[in-house]
């Protein structure tokens, strides 16, 4: 991992008002795992389960929560009260974070005069804002991303480069949107009866709320008239699909290479693992949590764990494929059976004869 | 949803061709959804499902076709002979087109000079047009947005932001591709005999029939010599993967994340819902409709419902899968006849041996 | 196929080291199919399944291997040694490839005066290079595509247009990349236990190793703080999501649209077919190969097929699938079951009665 510096232990303890035990004055000149830090880096053991990858490390300092126990011969450390934000806070002392550092609007951004952007919004080169756009305070938009007309964004976004957000969309703040994606485009609306199915404009939009991160090559379809809705703090990962009109809660997790289909509408804290489907109109309770390759032909009303297609309870559905799995067996005990019903009916039949002796 | 002017009833009424039936000096200054429109509002009535929310409706004006009976009390309303072709027109009133309104070339855009534009093209900030590329008269290439050498691209089309369209690809008049969207890449073409499995070089091109819509983030693979086609009015949905050589007919919808492998060739009127897949090299006949997830492993000859995977008729697979949720039942009237035959062997043992009384 | 020139054949035979057996002053003005070629193009007669193609083709030249009996009424022809090979080269004579002819930096190409380009490097209109970027000589960097800061790029490098490449990502030379791809997107981590979810910094990074390919729409997630692998000649083919720490090895085919979830390890020669999945933190074995939306839940420690989901041996599974479809026959038994025992206890009890008469 590249070297940018190098900091006491000391300093980096005061950065993140963490307590040094071992050597202040120990020097630090990079950050890697357990398994990879060498002597001059620092690493993490972020809670019990590591502690034996803690026994063999090579790193010289080790960041740890204060509440560990750690043995005596563990390396010169910083305990902290919590590991996480210690984690980002020091990382950024050796890995440059080179979209925080951005500032300015690059002579090639193509940016509408009738666009407004905020105190400190950055735009890096080739990047286009077209008229009308609000881009709030401080939000950061990458090479080659696009924000069509009317959009509006608020404070502290992200948007990483040849990001594509399309007209009216309304983006809340602290949002962060991955590279590849595409933020409203039109829904999937044709009208079947009609020769040459003819478009059904799609004149609505898309609503992310505040805190929402949206991963690599996703797209997030507008509404036909009113608003796609993903809420506040949830997240998605990569190559997911959000279809028209679905409603999506706070605090969800979509992971990879979902489907969401038109008008579903998902409630808050829901999961849904990588590869599973949403069909359309259909409603998701709060909690519900759907297994990879789950697909979610009804509503589900109840939170839980859902899996299979059609997915049902996961503890049903895993009694179900397991009893398929036995079904050799369960064939071998049919034709048993049937071996032994024909024995005794050709007893009885035996039985039943004349005795000819 | 932005209000950007107002209107008489009498006005709209006479953009569309329809008839007022109420106040045509009514003034209306947005369009909305019956269930949001406020009074200044119109909304779409667009058949007798919705005539509760016609009921409810706060929106000031409604349009509905002619023939649909409404009730006396409905708002003040345009009656229409097509409710889709008056949706279209009387958005525009109130929701801008962008895409519709630009013009001409982007100081930023690169158009090779050996390019040739027809009239009216428009092509907006960081457009890329190569050499030998033509595009057809008043097609609208929207920002960042990549023309190949060599393309030839119809009449009105219109190429959202952020697409990429390589080399030589062929595309009609009229056809729609949403951002994100890759038309051309390599088909996955390696010698797996060879060490180091050698590339094919991907030499054929694409081709889009006119008024295809193709979604956002798809990627549609060149052939190795000649054409991977799709046909005139098929529309793709989103995260689409399509093939080298692949052949789609006319009229075709392939929903969102569907993928379909190499040299498969695909009817007209077909309809793959989302997430299925289709195989390589096998043949679906005009009017085949795969549920969503189905998986396609050979080839179907007959028009009609297929789901599962690998994919039978429908009716059979949701047979199917009915009868594997039974599998508990199933088991348990083993257990049982196995208890009863048991007891009959028992019984018949018991009096085959000699009393001893 | 656009004809851009001409050429005899013996000019041909001898630009790939063949031998011309029939006219060598036949001369040739494109490529095509064997289906398709007309009397002035050359096509490819690959192996003995393709005779009888040759023996119906209306080429004017065709290009078999030495090995291959061709009877004598074929056209002329060029033998070689490796027909793949000269596939390569001959077709290069006929349908440019313009991204191997480009050369020099576009005048719109925002390339940072830190980054370090190599000898012959190229970059077309609109790319942008980052501070600390190195790319090594004659890479190609086309139209749109983004190198953040401190990327390594080896030699020989195809990156096409509108690709994205993040901050600090490793890539080997002879590697090509399609467009619309995203390489070091951020990997999907947050902290479920902390109300809010909050990030966790992904640090890490990305390898690809030397002649690896990556098709068009695909995401590679970053490591949290070491890297994700791609190993040396590994091929994704379009829209494959690969997570955070995964490790592929080397020369696998990963096919379209499938899904490789965080920490993943995948051996050397493993192919995952067409949306397949592969379940977090699990080891698959050198050689696995795994049938079309096949999902792996488990590790796998044996090269072999593997199917369905959860996957298991590719026979198992079949064998399990072809049962369930047996499951109405199965139900039928059991009924005659039934009704056979329920006869013969009947009569038992019949027996039993004490007689009346």
């Amino acid at each position: 991992m590249a070297q940018k510096a190098e900091y006491t232990l000391r300093e980096l303890a005061d950065a993140v008002g963490g307590k040094v035990v071992g050597d202040p004055g120990r020097v630090v000149r990079g950050v890697s795992t357990l398994e990879s830090a060498s002597e001059d880096e620092i690493s993490f053991c972020v809670g019990p389960k590591y502690l034996p990858l803690l026994e063999k490390t090579r790193a010289g300092a080790v960041v740890v929560p204060e509440m560990l126990r750690v043995s005596k011969n563990a390396p010169d450390r910083i305990a902290v009260g919590k590991i996480d934000e210690a984690f980002n806070a020091l990382t950024e002392f050796f890995i440059p974070d080179y979209a925080k550092k951005m500032s300015g609007i690059h002579p090639s951004a193509a940016i509408d005069p009738r666009a407004e952007l905020g105190e400190g919004v950055a735009a890096g080169p080739c990047v286009v804002v077209q008229s009308g756009a609000k881009v709030g305070a401080r939000s950061r938009i990458l090479a080659g991303s696009y924000v069509g007309h009317d959009v509006k964004m608020g404070e502290d976004c992200l948007i990483h480069p040849n990001v594509t957000i399309l007209d009216r969309v309304i983006i809340g703040s602290r949002v962060v949107i991955h590279s590849g994606t595409v933020i409203g485009s039109d829904g999937f609306g044709f009208t079947r009866e009609t020769p040459g199915h003819p478009k059904q404009r799609q004149l609505g939009t898309v609503e992310l709320g505040d805190d929402v991160e949206i991963g690599a090559c996703c797209a997030i379809d507008r509404a036909r008239l009113e608003k796609t809705v993903i809420g506040r703090g949830t997240k998605l990962d990569n190559l997911v699909h959000v279809a028209h009109n679905v409603r999506i809660g706070e605090n969800c997790f979509i992971v990879a290479q979902v489907g969401i289909a038109g008008s579903a509408v998902i409630g808050n804290e829901v999961i849904l693992a990588g590869q599973a489907g949403v069909d359309g109109h259909i409603t998701l309770a709060d909690g519900v949590q759907v297994a990879g390759r789950g697909g979610v032909t009804k509503s589900l009303s109840e939170a839980g764990k859902y899996a299979g297609c059609p997915a049902r309870r996961k503890s049903d559905e895993d009694r179900r494929v397991a009893l398929t799995w036995r079904l050799p067996k369960i064939l071998e005990r049919i034709k048993e059976l049937e071996m032994r019903v024909a024995r005794i009916e050709k007893k009885a039949e035996n039985d039943r004869k004349p005795h000819s002796d």
